[in-house]
């Protein structure tokens, strides 16, 4: 008789701190001390602010794991899946106890006699935290989780890529959204405010980014919106972003600005550069595919815009990986020979920038699957010309 | 004559770096190294998003001051105030950089001999960044730069709590918004998607957090928002905030929902605990002046719950400092001395829990003033008994 059982993610997250576990034995690391973020999400389901209070998985290569919470997050700490799962004891401490101390307590005693003891901690970790928890672990090495995680993380299952597929699509509403609503005569701030509001609307848990740059500013690839007024006649590079479920969207589209007047479109340059944009884009969504290196899509990207002329004016990478993190590995960046995998997920965003003058980004969320790329977002590529009115 | 000239607040800037100047050169500091957060929006004006791309203003106690940014943030690093007005100059990285080098480069040679280097880093400085910087700087020690700055950060100026005081009238409308509005049979974590429009619409940029706890759930302080269904006849804790022009809003009122039926009124005891509660805040705001220490306002709330019974269910501080971020000194909490002084800005917040039934909480934030506590929001402390329809 098999009784019925709510799945809750148990299984997956047991079978995530059992690959970390293997990576840690195999590294002869001692524990992993995992503070909020996307680590500890994707190893416990366990998604608390990152604060000053302590909270921290304790997960050490062999032996007892314990999440360390602050008493007032009890509850959540033990409502979260790894928890109910079984296999991780939540350990509360007392607002006026010391938290570190704690961390020792939980780790395994009679740790390697010699050598130091080696830790991996969270990227994201604070330095508030890293700092006590290097003063109350003395003589250990550090280094990042990361290391024995990023195999396993950026494999995507198919749960995860469906989630990503919806958040890309939330994305991709507002997006055209902005494109066809008034645009003329608002600020940047303006319509960065719309943009957050939409991004919640079309049922992000929250907007993350919002970037917004008009006429010279699109030529900054992380302006901040400001007080400038969008005109007719300008481009405006829209880059945004937010977090669904856990899962992060992340989208870039280029509008130009005629204000309805046809003598205010596109002129010939940003024509030319918008094309060879697109050019670019395609190769490099073409180029992925399993076994490929990360920096061969870069390089792909690169190519078209160095043989136009605009090599120095792409001046950054083509993409970052994208999950439970907006920014993660793998990176497609020259010197990352990481070669592509079914359910590698990531932005290809090439950009070219005149500075002082415009620039374009256009910006897509693909899967490596099988067969190549797998575009998660699905708005045109095209350059949006729009009256703005 | 005298040229107009507009103030972009960078007098106020150059002031506050000359303060961690003279702090670090008291303590025998060799830099501060400040990445993305309140501590370099204090110094500079700065604000750019945390990245795995290092952004880091190298201040060190004597010599020039660096902004390293990478080279797509160059813009924004150039625009911002501190830079503007001179004395911190930007040094960008190209993106197959070693920006960490870059780092131990815009440090002042000849420093210390003998003795090691001491640096001071910023408290959410990711450890991913931190751990490179140790690597960079080999035999240095490393502390918080809060030892140096919090002094200065404390003290809130009168242009600060005007925007502090912008931001909790902007919460204050979303408690009233929600409290009179519809709540029975919504999912928590539906009323916290509308909490989170409703902080934006109210002029944050951006919502920060969202707790809505419904019947058993109010006594969770840190409750995540889920799909339980508020019911007739049981209390919501809502405790919410956002981010207005840098500063941050955190209010919590508790509300109790009768689905228009008076019997599903609030039962005797919850009555009489919200009945201390409202005491115990009350007789905090009442003991906040000048010179006090930090852990009597903590007392002072504590007392009366401790009288009435509810010691052990009052499991948190009763407040935090706020400002550029949300939780910041001074915390209000037994074990600090800290005496307050005008211009520190704090909330105070006591709560009772009734673990696996229910709880209540009222929080406020507080300046603290020459004759005692100014307190910012403005809604009424008073159990909010509202229909819910």
């Amino acid at each position: 008789m098999t009784a019925a059982r709510r799945d809750d993610g148990g299984e997956r997250y047991a079978a995530r701190l059992a690959v970390a576990r293997g990576a840690m034995r195999e590294a002869g690391v001692a524990a992993m001390l995992i503070g909020p973020g996307a680590d500890l999400r994707w190893l416990t389901g366990y998604g608390p602010l990152p604060l000053e209070r302590l909270t921290l998985l304790v997960l050490p290569a062999d032996g007892p794991i314990t999440l360390i919470a602050p008493r007032l997050e009890a509850a959540g700490a033990e409502a979260s899946p790894a928890v109910r799962h079984g296999g991780v004891v939540v350990a509360t401490w007392e607002e006026t106890a010391d938290p570190y101390a704690a961390v020792a307590r939980a780790l395994p005693s009679g740790r390697s006699a010699g050598a130091p003891d080696r830790y991996l901690v969270s990227p994201t970790l604070w330095a508030l935290h890293m700092l006590r928890l290097q003063a109350a672990l003395p003589g250990a090495t550090w280094a990042l989780a990361t290391t024995a995680l990023r195999a396993a993380r950026m494999v995507k299952d198919a749960e995860e890529i469906q989630l990503l597929r919806e958040a890309a699509h939330a994305a991709d509403a507002v997006v055209l959204a902005i494109a066809g609503g008034r645009l003329v005569d608002r600020t940047e701030a303006d319509v960065a405010h719309e943009v957050r509001l939409r991004l919640v609307e079309a049922g992000h848990d929250e907007a993350a980014f919002w970037i917004v740059g008009s006429g010279p500013n699109s030529a900054e690839p992380h302006h901040e919106p400001g007080d400038r007024r969008i005109g007719p006649g300008e481009p405006i590079v829209l880059d945004i972003g937010g977090i669904r479920r856990g899962y992060c969207s992340d989208t870039t589209r280029t509008i130009w600005v005629t204000g309805g007047d046809p003598a205010f479109g596109p002129d010939s340059t940003f024509a030319g550069l918008y094309g060879v944009l697109q050019g670019a884009h395609g190769a490099a969504v073409a180029a992925v595919r399993p076994g490929v290196p990360a920096e061969a899509v870069d390089g792909a990207a690169r190519e078209p815009i160095t043989v136009a002329g605009y090599g120095a004016q792409f001046i950054h990478r083509t993409g970052h990986g994208i999950g439970l993190e907006g920014h993660e590995e793998p990176y497609l960046v020259a010197g990352n020979a990481e070669p592509l995998a079914v359910g590698h997920a990531f932005s290809i965003e090439p950009g070219i920038y005149l500075e002082g003058r415009y620039g374009a980004r256009i910006e897509d969320i693909v899967v490596c699957s099988p067969d190549g790329a797998d575009v998660l977002d699905t708005t045109p590529r095209d350059l949006y010309v729009v009256s703005g009115l």
